[in-house]
């Protein structure tokens, strides 16, 4: 199993776990998480991008990951993906550069 | 040995590397976060929760995963720390969602 | 008209222009924001407190102020908010004054 | 002179300033920031886009303005912005409100 | 009265404001606040940089502006001040160019 | 295999990844960032600490670890160190104690 399949498989365990809760503001956030990233006037595929660059500037391993595999899913190419990363690294800092590592490492596992 | 335990133990054994250096200031700093928590004209159990939704929309697990033990330990419902949790998600976002879930995956551990 | 009213005013004109886009998901989230602090298993006062310290470890002057005026109407005491924003303070260090500096002047002209 | 002009008036006499100390490491990232928004595999409208996201999950109004006058001049449409900033509101929670409060202000004045 | 002792004044009145709460947890922070940059085996001088570049990465104009008078006082050089402050903009990004765009403008204030 | 000596190897190991994705913006950040902590009129020792306290208040641990590491190399004493990461548990708040449980881990290992 590989670190998308084992990145997949715990995320959807521990959603399981927050969801049990029964929590109604907690699910109506994670509908609207989701609804966000929808199709409408700009491309899923536009705002799954915004979702990578946000999170890599917000330095949170877990949604850099998780947008990555979105990313590579909806059709970006490598240097499509370098040059966002890239504008996330200018607008974040060198502070961002350990998250960035990670994301190339996974990226380098997708594209394998 | 559970996760309680084992990040309790983790925790004491560093706090322990920290203060044999003998730094005046850090030491001093150590007992003002102490005695923030302590019962005021505020409870001790409310600053718990302060404590725990200021760690989650800052997003530090291991201050998170303190705060959570303490809250469970001062009697918080599931409920309670459900509505809490919430609020630090509609304030913090979607980023917060990773600590989240490991902050579920605890509270399973110590409710069973 | 005072700080208070002041704040209120504008605050109100501009969620105006971000309602009337009518945008379903800005709206919806609008509607959780409200709906986190309302009374629950957790009383709506003491999740307004949860919210002053969220705004105040995350550095927003505009939340910290709705949510400080929200706490005075609550009926909070001096001594309890000096007590939750120590609590801030120490969680979120000396880099939180500066909004401490203007939280105290905003509690200054409601005491009087 | 409106607010998109006194803006950009006074973040040019500000730039001057820096610039005017001509040291090499501040110059170059400033080429590295114009840089990272130019025309690649991604245009540079859809990188403004990432800028603007980003701008807003990390909360600096400048920043924000400056890529939201941008986005309208490379064309976007009020309700692609709409989305764009929802994606940021989600991701970054509450505490972006007031940010985007003021990002609606600055729009509304453009569209008129 | 120029911007250095319109910012000194306005910090003292509600520094005031503050203390007058005579809330120990808050003094008492407010002394290691002021310890924390006293001559040690580090001098004074030198803490006052770490100070100012720590303000420049957390992005708060009124701790960057603090730290830059007493830089300034202290007797580092306007090219010392440059490395510092470039330090700052590598590590924390494009997000830190607003903040410096104001330091400059206090520290042309302060050259003249 | 030592902390320290494993920290580098990986480092080392994902810097490539990035590197051989051969984009320019990413190429040139990463120059900046060596030459931002090079001997200028700041010595390149006194810029390390500047970097170690950015990475504090910022809470990035492999961040800290580079810093600290290159710190001890450049002959900075315990003491030294600790006055620095008090300085940064002052600014930062006690959100980054559990990243200076984790500094002193590694100190811990490089004075042994």
């Amino acid at each position: 199993m590989g670190k998308k399949e084992e990145f997949e498989r715990e995320r959807e365990r521990l959603n399981q776990l927050v969801l049990k809760q029964d929590h109604l503001g907690i699910k109506r956030f994670f509908n609207l998480d989701s609804a966000a990233y929808q199709d409408g006037e700009l491309s899923g595929k536009s705002k799954e991008l915004l979702g990578l660059v946000a999170s890599t500037v917000l330095r949170c391993d877990d949604c850099i990951r998780y947008h990555l595999i979105r990313c590579v899913e909806a059709g970006y190419t490598q240097t499509e993906l370098n040059e966002a990363l890239n504008v996330a690294l200018v607008v974040g800092g060198s502070i961002t550069i350990p998250h960035l590592r990670r994301a190339y490492e996974l990226l380098d596992e997708l594209a394998s």
